[in-house]
């Protein structure tokens, strides 16, 4: 029901993507982001994937792995390899890729 | 001009917050989210910030820090701490909160 990833316990790995979209192509885009997240899914070792994109262009794309070996299979995964050139090509004026261990974790759910 | 936070060479702490937000007090929201950013960005150590909602509510917030004394000065400052209760009692049907250290980082700019 919740659209929010829950992951085990850390550690474990976060890759950050934070990204500038540019302003064309945003069929291509939406289509390739839902194809790379069903892809995502398949690689062992994925645990879950979070995203939001603000109206300004602003996107945040968290995905988390059991370990570096798990994200090395996911980074280097030929499909994705042509669709992260694609992004950089025609969809991303700007991004960041932060790649980070998890150490800790604070849940909260309301009562109501 | 990139509303996207740009951070010095890792390693550094980043804290990741998704959130479901609940339907009621977008105004009192967006008021608070300004007044925190401006407040992060006082305490030392703070680096950057980046942010993303979308129109289904869910949202990321990746706040980066020197290190984990810096999280914890933002952590438990009281103006925060009041804000953090305000937050469950109204804004938030759920959020995690996810403690990492960055250990890679990849950018790219378009050459256009």
């Amino acid at each position: 029901m919740s659209p929010l990833a829950t992951t085990p316990d850390p550690p474990y790995v976060a890759v950050i993507f934070t990204s500038l979209r540019t302003a064309h192509d945003d069929a291509g885009y939406v289509a390739a982001a839902t194809r790379m997240e069903e892809l995502a899914a398949e690689i062992p070792g994925f645990l879950g994937i979070d995203s939001a994109r603000s109206p300004d262009g602003v996107g945040i794309t968290v995905s988390y792995w059991l370990d570096d070996d798990a994200v090395a299979a996911w980074r280097t995964h030929p499909e994705h390899l042509e669709t992260q050139a694609r992004g950089r090509q025609e969809w991303y004026d700007r991004f960041e890729l932060r790649v980070a261990r998890v150490e800790r974790v604070r849940s909260y759910r309301s009562s109501s």
